[in-house]
């Protein structure tokens, strides 16, 4: 078995991962809030847990993954006069507020598609699991860490924090917070500042709500991911990911919400992405900021100077290590797509290369150092790095400098495809390199081109030249033949 | 506004459509039940309700299309000993219910994409309102057309008929009913053999279960209908569609329970789409004769001559009146094939015809006969038929026997872009006709083999010819040039 190591936000350190159930992993990552089209920012989590999830199953761990989709729209702040965003969209748009949810899933569902993210095992939302928010709810209050004020159910954050730490994941101290919380209007009811909502009742002309013990209204909106993980992963389970930005207040409040109910923490290993800044500053949807990845993938966006395929936007956020920043930008797009173009590249030359009976390349070092990178908290970047000391070897073989025997061939074949494709979920971009009619087709003319050039007919040789530049294809010819690519 | 008639399964004749706020539709249809890949079978409503869904907003309707998945399995009988099917293949699968239902969800949703069928506005889930079911049961329990024996809950047909018409849909008889339904095991709390399950007590093992006022269980199969079609359409709604296995008892008793609750029915028109046959006996997983969709797609099913592509299923589907059954074989598929076939080429014949001053077809009157199809219950058969007169006209006029202005092609153009893509939801099949790359590198060929022509090089002439046939692809000279297509 592999030695993974994961970063814990909670012990700040790397750990030896170790799951609770030998052979099973159960993995919560926080989804979205699906009331607008995804964005760059969203790309990061869903792709960063993608590789999780991949290498989990690549180790042979059986793995559940639930990913939530949140679905009941998070208020502002805990004061009434917050707006639910899903049912501000909804109004806005003059729809029901689960046209919205619909509409807005579906849009992500595809998105998370085309940038090759597999689905997580179970997605849970959070209007499907009201009940056991309730009951949640109902456990708190009756383990004395959460209070009714008329309707509204309020977690006991003082008096939670002198049983346990309050504060632990962020690193927060609870006398700061209280300092620096600023007592809104309609927040007064609370007994501190700190406290945050369970139940929330519903103003009259609020959509969305439920009937409670409390009040017809809907839950706060930290309380789904404890509900919901709890569920589909028991009182304890190993991972819990998400975005750095959700460490507090969010994360904070699911681990008090599980140690009030449950009396112990559910989470073993708390992992967080960094955020991707623009110019600096985080993107966010509320920060206004924001380029969605349908804008990506077409190109239509004044920032944008072209279109960035979904497998370039992979390969970009991959460059980097999941808990560092990354910093949008057309230059490192590009240069990302140069990579990523280059790296599929070898692999199809690799596939090409006739072996010999000696081999330049020793695979199992190879192997180690990828392994070694991954097993490293995720280390994509290295990882990236020893693949592309692969790909010059290969480029050399294939230039003459160097040869691979069958074994090794078959060997390296199959690490870069474990790496790059089942792992790091890189796929080859279909409409270059896997059309299968436009590869039959030029078949035919590269045929014809053969023929011209070997009866000397510089006519037809050039008019198929020309006629393919035109077209963005350029013929390179090597003691294999000719093959093709497209710009 | 056109005249739209619908063959409401209520009354029993075509009415008029009217819906009850102008200018807004509100459509329920039933759904899947995801425990399993979908079959022909599933394929029928999705289409048949599509289209519906397409024509109302043709016509300018603002609608709520309201389709629902079934999430807790349907048990086979009202009796503790019936399991429930999502369960039991999550217990064969090991695997927690809602990993099925998650697997399933997705497999259903990318086989009705590839029909071309438009996504519903909302998709609600039965275990999502498992609230709205208890408000409901409540609301009928204390209406008291429903009794309570031990923790579960019954709806009381009997006492029920005494008030309203139960049976009123299928053109049942309670007094039939009751001496038709055996006595089994298990049901004898049942006050009447006929009252079926509102809400039901979990035995210990299983899984899926919620809290409710009359023990730890889930609801009856019946309920779910009911209340998400009034969460989201309102007490009162236009239309509600699905299979005529359906009608009992599932849409009777939904029927019973929205008037035992609301005091009046909430369906304005009840719409059954009929069933798909295997040699004369119906499809379906419980019977075992089922082809999934994506065996259809890719032809590996012992019962398959070839792969269908999913445009070829859609137009098999349309080419019988929704209320008639169709009759599986690959036969009628491979003429369905030929037939889409010949349409979508008669599509871009039309495209390139030439005018000229005189028009000799009269693109009012095929329009009148168009909607004048469609108006009368959505007789896709007839449309079609009408559509392939066009088609017989296109051909005649591209051939020179007859012309078109440019006023009756544009028109035209129109016409049956609406009919064909927009309304019965048709598309051109991508990798055969649309392939932009390929369209490309064809017209390099295709200038290679004018100028052998023009050279008189038949070596190359039939080189390309020959090379070309390999590929399924035949060339058809006309006076407009060279053009091509694939088998």
């Amino acid at each position: 078995m592999q030695n993974l190591k994961l970063y814990n936000s909670l012990s700040r350190k790397k750990e030896a991962f170790k799951p609770i159930t030998e052979g099973r992993v159960g993995m919560y990552v926080c989804g979205p809030t699906v009331y607008g089209d995804a964005h760059l920012g969203h790309a990061r989590p869903g792709i960063t847990f993608d590789v999780v999830y991949r290498y989990l199953q690549h180790l042979g761990y059986k793995t559940r993954y639930v990913r939530n989709i949140t679905d009941v729209g998070h208020l502002v702040n805990d004061a009434d006069e917050g707006e639910d965003k899903i049912a501000k969209k909804a109004r806005l748009d003059q729809l029901e507020p689960m046209e919205v949810v619909a509409y807005y899933t579906r849009s992500y569902h595809r998105d998370m598609a085309l940038l090759n993210t597999l689905p997580p095992s179970i997605e849970p939302t959070a209007t499907g699991h009201i009940i056991e928010q309730i009951q949640m709810i109902e456990k708190i209050l009756a383990n004395g860490y959460a209070y009714e004020v008329d309707g509204n159910v309020y977690f006991d954050v003082v008096k939670y924090n002198k049983d346990h730490a309050y504060g632990k994941l962020s690193g927060r101290n609870i006398e700061d917070m209280m300092s620096n919380t600023r007592e809104l209007d309609g927040q007064s009811e609370k007994r501190n500042a700190v406290d945050f909502a369970l139940w929330k009742k519903a103003s009259p002309e609020h959509i969305m709500r439920w009937p409670s013990p409390w009040s017809e209204g809907f839950p706060g909106w930290h309380l789904e991911c404890s509900a919901m993980s709890t569920k589909y992963l028991g009182k304890r389970f190993d991972i819990h990911g998400g975005g750095m930005d959700l460490v507090f207040p969010h994360h904070e409040a699911e681990i008090a919400q599980s140690c009030a109910s449950d009396g112990h923490d559910a989470v073993n290993y708390w992992m967080h992405n960094n955020m991707i800044t623009i110019h600096g500053q985080k993107m966010g949807k509320s920060l206004g900021n924001f380029i969605t990845l349908s804008e990506f993938f077409s190109g239509e966006h004044e920032s944008l100077d072209q279109a960035y395929n979904p497998m370039t936007i992979r390969f970009f956020i991959l460059q980097a290590h999941y808990r560092s920043t990354v910093d949008f930008s057309n230059e490192a797009l590009q240069a990302a797509e140069k990579g990523m173009n280059k790296l599929m590249t070898a692999i199809d030359t690799l596939e090409g290369i006739t072996t010999s009976n000696e081999s330049s390349l020793n695979v199992e070092d190879y192997k180690q150092k990828f392994y070694d990178a991954i097993n490293d908290d995720f280390n994509s970047p290295i990882l990236i790095a020893h693949i592309f000391d692969v790909v010059k070897q290969i480029n050399s073989i294939a230039a003459g400098n160097g040869s691979l025997n069958e074994k090794s061939k078959n060997d390296l074949m199959k690490l870069m495809n474990d790496f790059c494709f089942d792992i790091l979920g890189l796929k080859k971009i279909e409409s270059e390199t896997e059309d299968g009619l436009s590869d039959e087709i030029m078949e035919v003319v590269l045929g014809l081109r053969k023929q011209a050039k070997e009866n000397k007919d510089w006519i037809t040789a050039d008019f198929i030249r020309d006629e393919l530049a035109k077209l963005n294809i350029t013929v390179k010819d090597s003691k294999d033949g000719a093959s093709w690519t497209k710009k």
